[in-house]
């Protein structure tokens, strides 16, 4: 058996044997390898470095006690920078995995999508985990930034997660049971430092002190800076980082703080870096510098291959895996590009087609012509009175333009312009060859690739989602002669990852989707769907179930994208993890395995999953792989399911005061004191307010789950799986003995949890959902810690709108406005929060909830209408309803010109006010009239409410005609100051009714159609 | 070529292969591979282990910025623990050598004494520096102890010092050109660490910030110990050492600091030690038990084989190397045993001559009779009388004795005792075969072995200087079958290193010294000495050099002693080196290298030298690896010289105002101002008290040396090489320009480094050697800090003798006590001195020069007979040597008899005083006369200094006979009381006098002869 020191052993030499050179785990902890100055400052700069070495991460978070059977506090990473990437880093590491005896063939080995960022260290890069079986193996990054500078050349990392291979290669339960050297097991030797460093973490470090600890480094770190010793500043910055890390397993690290301490480290690793590739440049790069890669030479054509009538064109550009979010987007990228590029030339062409896999996007366009039509062109010379002179000999001008043109004074032509006659040239624009159109046409798509997120690898001047490593282009038999930068098109395909990616070579777009499902690569994604879903069914009928291809849409749209050929593959797993709630199994198998979930008819969870391997593997190896790797998820989540079972609700709820939240703002408990107060502030305010008091069961309810607020926080469910906060709540509430409305209050309290997500149902639960975020708002805004920029470290954006999505929802909730809560909040802070701070938070709010309108499609117009509401956002989103259909009425149009031309005359100072002794003609007397009745009846119809559009507008009948007659029959701008005073005073009166309902001015000219019919709240 | 990487592939594989288990560098700064848990922890306790890892150690206080081509404030061990000790691992390591490429037939390979301990760690052990051509490139070290606990089993530690391998194997001259791995030097990859970090621990870390990370990470560790978590503790403590080595490198540390956060550190480790071993037997020792090995079996005795007749005895103990000091000590020591033991038998023998080398104490004693002689032994029972009764029959007494004696009432004999007929039993006691008497005897030899510091290995009774690898006992030519625990004796030695230290089988004694000179093993020191010499000699010449054999008499002392078979090399080094002062070259040269300096007639050194190879190297290839070694050496020297030259005397000495000399006494500046003042002060009173004034000229020099008091400790030369101070003072003091008598007087306060070492020969010379000694004494007694029992941190032993050897040879400064001196000193001390401190001081000082002479063998009665003296150590001197002589002679004796004879019958509380009037007889009169007549001629001999022996005995010639009359005549307890009185008056009077010179009753009986005729002082 292959032991794990072996392994490492085995790596260390087949890299050594690839060029790279070993050096040792750097000797201050560090979080992983990356942060090892031989990757994290090296990967700097123009100098070339191979490197393979060990480091054992350490993790304080990641302390168990070595209970569970895949975390720890210190694991062991193999960690290899190739600079600059070699071109084939996916083939040297699949090759490595050979080396350990893995059956790259046999075993589903998956490229799977994950980018990487140390906020820490400035740096990110974008690449995958790679996936044995189902589980993480390696880390696979293409490093684009370090200490904030984009990294040129890109450098590949590769880090190898060497318990978890030992685990699967050597199919043990736990690492503890790892054989690490002959006959002694990695338990034996590990087990004690496992634990007690866990319990270091976890239990007994000195918060106090290693804060201090923190602050010296920090300091020491800052003046090593100052004196440009990057190496021993990085190092101080690593203490730091760990020093963090220690007082964040023990719970201690506010958000403040988080964010304050992530910032001081971030801006010291960028200092670190700039003065590292200084100090490089100043010492003469000694490593040398990278050499720049030659461009590529297009292929030669061969003429006889050319077709000289219409052809197909297939133009296929191969990729490393590409995000399975990616495939969809760049196929319809890929398409649209070549639409519009071929668009730009004269070439006739049919249908474009394009479809993609993970590795691949494949455009085929038809019935491409030969080439491009010819065309006449007529160069307009000067006057033909200028041209010639008296002898009729062309003058100066003429031979002038004759010569700039290459032409002759004999090809000259005569055309009239405008009326007056020009000398001319007439020249043919003959068409090019299609493959020579082609080549352009296919080389600005390539160069126009882009992604959401782009990358770079070692092509000097491209840039995409992964990185192109092959291309593709034949136009009928012929090669089409693309090249850019380094990438030049051929001939030659590449097989399915399983098949160890053979080349095969291609003849034309006839039979190339044959060819490569030979090669076990799909091309067409529905296809690869269909063949998941009916194989996936087949699988979970085998057991009696079924798959929801409802519930498991998303899951099934990725997997889609993640695979060339799905082979899907049934799991079991032991029932008894049945008996954990159900959100807790699907979140393991959706979020983190992308397996389907089996259920019965009735919808229940059965003990099986699907997972969805690439290609022709050995199936029995995959799903037993895939079974351990679910095993020890569910371990893990039974682990802290039962531990939190044994805590009474209390003691979580108590707990919270150790979870700061923000130093000012007080700790976790703080703010759920806050939030419980807070909702029952509101709910009072709202009995008083609209006679929409809350039921007696209603107040217990919300009394209870105020109580309780964010107990689960605490929980160790949550610590670990963050997005089941609320569920876990409602679940352990349920556990607990508490009253079903409590269960649901705390699970409501968290909604929604993403813009467009689901909001409280319940009356308790929405107060709680409110107070939650009023309180974060107020907070933070009160410390002038506003989201800026693209930063929203505390949420509030998602706070603003969930705040919003809650009020548009409760009509009943409309006698507050969002500044009146926002002020309630603030009551509560233990900090001061002044006027300004609080008219910040609810213009923020406000803003927010406009956006969102205008986000969902309605028209801008409409929603500047609205102005006047979105502290009231029910009463906003049912006017919005309203105006959709108001605005293409005539009549509201009519009214709407009205109410314009009332605020159009009317200054903004006059005070309304109806003097009936000073107004002195009929119509002003009418219009009195119109307006008082106006006010009357809305008055009758609200009842106590704000008036709404709909009142308004059904009680403004009268409105238009009166306001037109007053116009037509007098000056408002009357000599008598008094008539002049009385008329604006009345016209100001209407003003002002009108403006509580509606911006008007912000509609412009009426009826108008909105464009699209998204209801936008 | 071998990179160093592949260096490190190679040894990792080697060991591996041999059961080693590899694990990772410890993940936070450590000094040395053995700080990492996985061997500090690891040799704990009684579970196997094996490993292998690298460790890159950081030695702050080596940093060089990378400028020295072999020092590195980190560098690289390959560390190898083997538990138990595998009986062969010198053997394994040497294969470890040869896996490296390395020659050990060719090379020479050398195991010279080093032993290991760590204060903080409470760890120490005994092994070796093993040398390759005069490079020391690796530690060996049974490991004896850690964190305070005997090991059981023993530990092998095998520590390779990679880079210096390197440079060797690589024949490189700076560890920057080291070939890393291929095509990248060392320098290239960590060059700029090297040259960072040097600037972060020598200029740039912040002292205060790195005190206070101490301080927390020993709380840390506090905390950690007390929660019973020696993993995480053992890290803070770690981190508590590297913050202190940086403090360290920075000059903060001052003695008392040190002293303390040592004893912090070793308690910590201790306790961390302790705990660990109790978790592993908690946790059921997780590795197991190592196995007890078997004891040994005695050889089968071939009888025929046996000597019938007196036969030659052949005794090898075969060790691992010895140290040098011990191969004579354990030569005399085996010879003393084998004497002590065979006398202790019957067994008749002839000459024992004993002889060894490194590895072997052969023994060979002729003519060791076959067997013991048997002897007749007489038991004597009841009387005769008892024995019989009336009737002739046997008592029950006598059948009693009988039966008790195991014999027959018929064996009953008479015997006569005392006049007394006894019956008895005549018991013939038959001598044993020497075999069997010599298998006993040697088995108590072997068990017997001691040196000055034993340790133990892999035999589990055994202890001994290095362990005991083989033994071969022949009489004649069979096998003595002697077997201790582990060791059976045989016939197979060992042959030379060189030759892979192959198998000898021995016939016996005859012939075997020839076979091993055979096999290069030169057994007598004396011809190996011999060689030495004349070798040597003989290439000194070669180069027109000679060796001094006086100044290089304990170099070859000890190489003698290092080597089994002698091999003189000349190696050479540029002569630009000759330029550095000859002392720095020889202390490199003796003291680092043991190389034999080579000089020319008139003593100037030449450049070259001798190294003394072991065995049959090739020449060549040794001198080249030596000649590396040294300049690497002088270049070291040569860099700090350089350096110190830079800098003004001045600016060094204000620089002693960094350095911390113990917090409450201020730093080495406030020291060296002390001293300066209290040299002047004594010098004053020297003038005032005794006409004893210095000339100008020297007053002028003391001045300016006092100015410039122990600058030299500031220079890097004496940081690095500690006991050039006052060496590198004279020099530096020189070529600065200051007058001779300035430079002289510099060096001369350093003065004697040791117990009978050379003292000052110049007045300013010795009264700032005084005051520095005096300072220290008073400023430690102050603070409470004597020393106790076998801790003498601050040398105040060293302190005392140092003044009292100075004192010894200045009869000029006899006018100033010992305690006047001490008061002068303590009255510039920042802090208080009690009388108490001061009298406690005084006596230590006495004490340790009365210990001091009787160690130079003086009589003890003479020594005890000082005691009045010992506080003037001149005039002790002076007098102890008077004594000698006076001691012999019966004049003396009587008058040493008659001055007995007054003290013994006067009162110690009788008041001295001569009052004529009362004294009534005229013996009364006669010795009053002598008397006072006594007392008249000692003021005029010593007019004014203090009356010594001899003034006393030249003046008191009629003291003896005038006494003798006295107490014939009278009765000085008279009845008359006046009378009594003034006798006894008369008798105190010459008591007194007596005692002024001498403590008379310490003398005893007169005359003596000194055993024997050392001086003492």
């Amino acid at each position: 058996m292959l032991t794990m020191q072996d392994a490492l052993l085995t790596l260390t030499r087949y890299w050594t044997e690839r060029g790279c050179m070993i050096v040792q785990p750097f000797n201050t902890e560090v979080g992983a390898g990356t942060y090892n100055p031989a990757t994290i400052l090296r990967v700097l700069g123009g100098e070339p470095w191979r490197v393979a070495y060990v480091e054992p991460s350490v993790r304080p978070d990641d302390s168990r006690y070595g209970f569970n059977p895949n975390r720890l506090q210190t694991h062991t990473q193999f960690q290899v920078i190739l600079k600059p990437d070699p071109g084939d880093p996916q083939e040297l590491y699949l090759g490595s995995l050979r080396a350990l005896g893995v059956d790259t063939e046999a075993h589903d080995v998956r490229f799977v999508e994950d980018n990487w960022t140390s906020p820490a260290l400035g740096a990110w890069g974008l690449g995958w985990e790679v996936w044995l079986d189902g589980q993480e193996i390696t880390q696979f990054t293409y490093f684009q930034q370090a200490g904030g500078q984009s990294l040129d050349p890109v450098s590949v990392e590769i880090t190898y997660g060497i318990e978890r291979i030992m685990m699967a290669l050597q199919e043990v339960r736990h690492f503890t049971e790892i054989a690490y050297a002959p006959g002694v097991s990695y338990g034996e030797v590990f087990g004690q430092a496992e634990f007690e460093m866990s319990r270091y973490y976890l239990d007994e470090a000195d918060i106090d002190a290693v804060r201090r600890m923190y602050g010296e480094f920090a300091a020491e770190a800052r003046r090593l800076l100052d004196a440009r010793l990057p190496v021993p500043a990085h190092s101080y910055v690593l203490k730091c980082s760990h020093a963090f890390n220690i007082l964040d397993s023990r719970g201690a690290v506010s958000t403040t703080e988080r964010a304050a301490s992530f910032a001081q480290m971030r801006g010291m690793s960028r200092e670190v870096a700039t003065l590292w590739r200084d100090r490089r440049v100043e010492l003469g790069s000694p490593l040398g510098e990278t050499p720049r890669p030659a461009p590529a030479v297009p292929a030669a054509v061969d003429p006889a291959a050319v077709p000289s009538g219409p052809a197909t064109l297939l133009f296929e550009i191969g990729t490393e895996e590409l995000p399975a979010a990616e495939v969809g987007r760049q196929t319809e990228a890929v398409r649209a590009a070549l639409v519009e590029r071929l668009a730009g030339t004269r070439l006739a062409h049919g249908s474009v087609l394009v479809r993609g896999t993970p590795r691949r996007i494949v455009a085929v366009v038809e019935e491409v012509a030969a080439r491009e039509p010819d065309v006449e062109q007529v160069v307009r010379g000067p006057r033909r009175s200028a041209a010639y002179d008296a002898q009729g000999e062309p003058t100066k001008a003429a031979t002038g333009f004759v010569r700039g043109q290459g032409a002759a004074v004999a090809d000259l032509t005569v055309v009239e312009h405008r009326g007056v006659e020009h000398v001319a040239l007439v020249r043919t624009d003959t068409g090019r060859p299609a493959v020579e159109v082609l080549a352009e046409v296919l080389g600005a798509v390539l160069t126009g690739l882009r992604s959401e997120r782009n990358m770079r690898w070692n092509d000097p001047e491209l840039s995409f989602s992964r990185p192109v490593r092959w291309v593709v282009a034949l136009l009928g038999g012929s090669v089409v002669p693309v090249a850019v930068s380094t990438l030049a098109a051929g001939t030659t395909s590449r097989g399915h990852r399983r098949a160890g990616s053979p080349p095969i070579e291609v003849r034309g777009a006839d039979g190339y989707a044959e060819l490569l499902a030979a090669s076990s690569v799909l091309l067409d994604p529905a296809a690869r769907r269909e063949l998941i879903v009916d194989e996936a069914a087949k699988l979970a009928a085998e057991q009696h179930g079924v798959i929801d291809l409802e519930l498991e849409a998303d899951v099934i749209d990725e997997v889609t994208n993640l695979v060339e050929y799905p082979r899907p593959v049934l799991g079991s797993f032991e029932r008894r993890y049945l008996e954990l709630p159900p959100e807790i199994l699907t979140t393991v198998m959706h979020k983190h395995q992308r397996y389907l979930a089996v259920r019965d008819t009735a919808g229940a969870l059965q003990p099986c999953f699907v997972t969805v391997a690439d290609g022709a593997v050995d199936v029995p190896l995959v799903r037993v792989g895939n079974e351990a790797v679910l095993r020890s998820r569910f371990e893990d989540a039974a682990f802290f399911f039962d531990a939190d079972l044994k805590v009474p609700l209390a003691t979580f709820r108590a707990g919270l005061a150790k979870l700061t939240f923000e130093q000012r703002l007080g700790s976790v408990a703080d703010r759920a004191d806050r939030i419980a107060v807070l909702a029952g502030r509101l709910a009072d305010r709202l009995g008083s307010s609209a006679g929409t008091g809350l039921s007696a069961l209603d107040r217990a309810t919300l009394d209870r789950a105020g109580e309780l607020a964010k107990f689960d926080l605490a929980t160790q469910m949550v610590i670990e799986l963050s997005s089941l906060a609320g569920t876990m709540a409602r679940e352990y509430a349920r556990r607990a003995g508490e009253p079903e409305a409590v269960a649901v209050a705390l699970y409501e309290m968290e909604l929604p949890r993403r813009a467009g997500g689901a909001v409280a149902q319940t009356v308790p639960g929405a107060l709680l959902a409110l107070a939650d975020r009023l309180d974060l708002l107020t907070g933070l805004f009160a410390l002038d810690a506003a989201p800026t920029g693209s930063s929203d470290q505390f949420g509030l954006r998602r706070a603003a709108l969930g705040v919003t999505a809650i009020l548009a929802g409760r009509p009943e909730f409309a006698g507050l406005t969002v500044a009146d809560m926002l002020a309630e909040a603030a009551k509560l802070l233990p900090v001061p929060v002044s006027e300004t701070a609080l008219e910040q938070a609810d213009a923020f709010v406000r803003a927010r909830f406009t956006q969102q309108l205008l986000d969902a499609g309605a028209d801008h117009r409409l929603v500047g209408a609205l102005r006047p509401l979105t502290g009231r956002p029910a009463r906003a989103a049912s006017t919005l309803r309203e105006l959709r259909t108001l605005v293409e009425s005539p009549a509201f149009a009519r009214l709407a010109a009205a109410v314009g031309r009332v605020r159009r005359i009317v200054p903004a100072e006059a005070t309304p006010g109806i003097v009936i002794g000073d107004l002195v003609d009929p119509a002003d007397h009418r219009l009195a009239q119109a307006a008082t009745e106006l006010s009357r009846q809305l008055v009758v119809r609200s009842s106590g409410r704000a008036p709404e559009l709909a009142d308004f507008v059904a009680v403004a009948g009268q409105l238009p005609a009166a306001v037109d007659a007053f116009f037509d029959a007098v000056m408002v701008m009357a000599d008598d100051p008094a008539v002049r005073a009385a008329r604006l005073g009345l016209l100001a009166e209407i003003r002002d009714v009108a403006a509580e309902v509606l911006d008007w001015d912000a509609l412009g000219t009426l009826p108008i159609t909105p464009a699209r019919a998204a209801d936008g709240t």
